[in-house]
């Protein structure tokens, strides 16, 4: 089997279903107020003084900005901002962000071909469903090597998607999978840094640009993904087809995993089942929290002296939710808190342990009061909680980020225009 | 030792030797005659295709077009352009295409500060040199894994370029080599596609960029080539520290090859040793050529079909050359020719084989006569004839490919102007 092929193929002939649809309009929504919430983190400001010094065609907007510009660009920048914020969405089957790597681009290739609503939501759809699949077919050890999925399966999938809108053939397509294959990147060495959300701008810019060439006759090896000498086999990736098992039936997006707390991914199981116990922070003697090996490595700072340190430390977040400093606000997380003496004296009760019985969604919280009295509380973030409860937190996290009017005014751009010029103006913060 | 912090405190203190420069200016000659004459392959026309769809801010020129853009356009542009014909200069310390890379950073660079000639000069030096180390400390494993060095380390040297051109101080020299760490990228499976001379444009686009947006303060992992997950462990590198001994004192640079033959560099030292024969071809019944082991799966097609083919065949390139179709013509490699018949007669008569006490750069070629008479010939690549052997021969290559006027001009041009304004009009065709 040609991967190339299968994705190809899959782009073209895949007809989504309404389900899938339904929770993609989610992640739009989200992607949004993310993005626009993060349209004032410095790297953003970086980004767009480059883009203004570059100028050029107004091929597409800029998210927080009024300038437009080319849609390589335009994918290079509203990447980066919408990931710059560390709030956006995460699919575990192979952890990696795909809204900030693949909307960008499929964004731009509509503004650039003047495709509907319609048509862009459903080669977001492809894209984002296909760096999920070539994420899988990477692998862990991919990842686990140092690989950031956001970047490299992310620009996959942001080449199919801005393919999709391009009218590309077969043929463009495979060359175009082919170009991306040869520039696909991305190191987690850059997490804590700006080139962290820059992954992703590079991965959206990356598909937009090898779409446009292929358009124009660039030829390329679309063999490249896995031949001897290919991204995958290059890339430590495992060359796992099932990855590619049912693609086009069963839609892995759905299950994409939307944030709604300001940190780490890795300690979202374990503030979810924290929000079940309804005790008070002083009756609490101790915390033990039990999560899944991978995370010890990953968001397990003891005692986090920053503010972007304690985004990634159980112990924290863990006296942070009791004391009632809410962990849906980024604004909460600051170094002035890592210092307060309550925080640091109920964080000083928090154990962590690891359990590799459990999956990378799932986390145990074991509270023992000041009697002898202990509750467990437990989260899995793959139990679909139904859509209607999903959209009622996607809305409320925008509502929190963007205000309740603006956050509902684009919800209903997602939900009912037919075309994408009022969503776009929201974007530009106008 | 921290490879990032060796690289910039290079990148701003060393000082270029008269030799070094003066290899520079030979290469600089070659680029521009080579890129000129690629000017009208295909993947030219889709880059600049690209370039005026984009538009933009006119801060550095295009080759073959009255057309100027964003300077990481240019560079992109310009890398895939000089890189299209496969006639530009390798090194073999690393085996990559030191010019292709690093020159078009540069040049943009240079014209959008408005550097003068020397400043220019010193930084593609810095630049060509920088790539040549990264590449070694990346080593044969990553070059074997699948990696053109040509993309990978190119990218590395291409940043320093631009950044000295663009005034970085230390700590932002750092970050930009940061950001390329998470970004270069280029894979041998891209070879007899367009995706080849593209990884050029690749490596020299990154690197501008990545200077562009640490000049404006963007903060990267200067950690990233060497750490855990940085760019040498996650991609087959060997971390060969050897690869900086010397830095700054001794000028690998000055050992790039220039390419006197319009075929696969692996195939040039057989046909420097054959030309040293003077016989008839109806003298030679057969011939021997004994190489490195490395080129037996890079350049020894037997029975080439196409002209492309027949720039990657040992048999094929002694047969031309014996019968007077020259090598160094691009013209000279047909369709037709490989069906012609005398050509074919010869190319049957001669045998390759492998020998790995021969270096890269050395061959051995055995001719038989019709007697019993055996010469042998030998060539390596490595001995230096000399800069003014090395000068006459490029500036004979650059009469061929663009008229003896023409490359006169370029030549006086780059030897010298003060500034750069007659070189950039040159390379556009103007």
């Amino acid at each position: 089997m040609n991967v190339a092929a299968t994705l190809t193929d899959f782009a073209l002939e895949a007809r989504p279903t309404d389900a899938a649809l339904a929770v993609l309009r989610l992640s739009l929504l989200d992607w949004a107020c993310v993005g626009l919430a993060g349209a004032g983190e410095p790297v953003a400001g970086i980004l767009h003084a480059q883009a203004a010094e570059e100028g050029g065609t107004g091929q597409a907007a800029l998210i927080g900005s009024a300038q437009r510009a080319p849609a390589r660009m335009a994918a290079l920048v509203n990447g980066t901002i919408s990931h710059a914020l560390d709030y956006d969405d995460t699919h575990f089957a192979h952890i990696g962000h795909p809204s900030v790597a693949v909307i960008p681009a499929a964004l731009a290739a509509a503004e650039l071909t003047g495709a509907d609503a319609a048509q862009f939501q459903r080669a977001a759809l492809i894209g984002v469903e296909a760096s999920i699949r070539v994420g899988i077919w990477l692998g862990r050890t991919h990842y686990q090597t140092g690989f950031h999925q956001t970047g490299t399966a992310g620009a996959f999938g942001a080449v199919l998607a801005a393919g999709c809108l391009l009218g590309l053939d077969a043929g463009q397509m495979g060359h175009a999978l082919g170009l991306v294959s040869t520039r696909a990147s991305g190191l987690k060495s850059q997490f804590g840094t700006m080139g962290k959300p820059m992954n992703a701008g590079i991965a959206a810019a990356n598909g937009i640009e090898a779409a446009c060439l292929a358009a124009k006759g660039f030829v390329s090896d679309p063999g490249a993904l896995e031949d001897a000498q290919g991204f995958g086999p290059t890339h430590h990736g495992e060359g796992d087809m099932r990855g590619f098992d049912d693609i086009g039936t069963v839609w892995q997006f759905i299950s994409v995993q939307h944030k709604f707390h300001a940190c780490c991914h890795g300690l979202h199981a374990s503030l979810e089942a924290l929000g079940q116990f309804d005790g008070a922070p002083e009756d609490v003697r101790a915390v033990e929290i039990t999560t899944h090996p991978r995370w010890m490595s990953v968001c397990n700072i003891a005692e986090p002296s920053t503010g972007l340190e304690a985004k990634f430390s159980y112990r924290m977040v863990t006296a942070m939710a009791l004391l009632g400093h809410d962990t849906a606000l980024r604004e909460n997380f600051t170094d002035t808190l890592c210092r307060d003496a309550r925080v640091t004296a109920l964080r000083d009760r928090v154990t962590v342990q690891a359990d590799e019985t459990l999956s990378e969604m799932q986390a145990h919280v074991k509270i023992t009061g000041q009697g002898a009295d202990k509750s467990v509380f437990f989260h899995d973030l793959d139990a679909d909680p139904g859509l209607s409860a999903r959209q009622a937190r996607v809305q409320a996290k925008a509502a929190v980020l963007l205000g309740s009017e603006r956050a509902r005014d684009i919800w209903r751009m997602i939900e009912t225009d037919k075309d994408l010029t009022r969503f776009v103006a929201a974007l530009t913060g106008a």
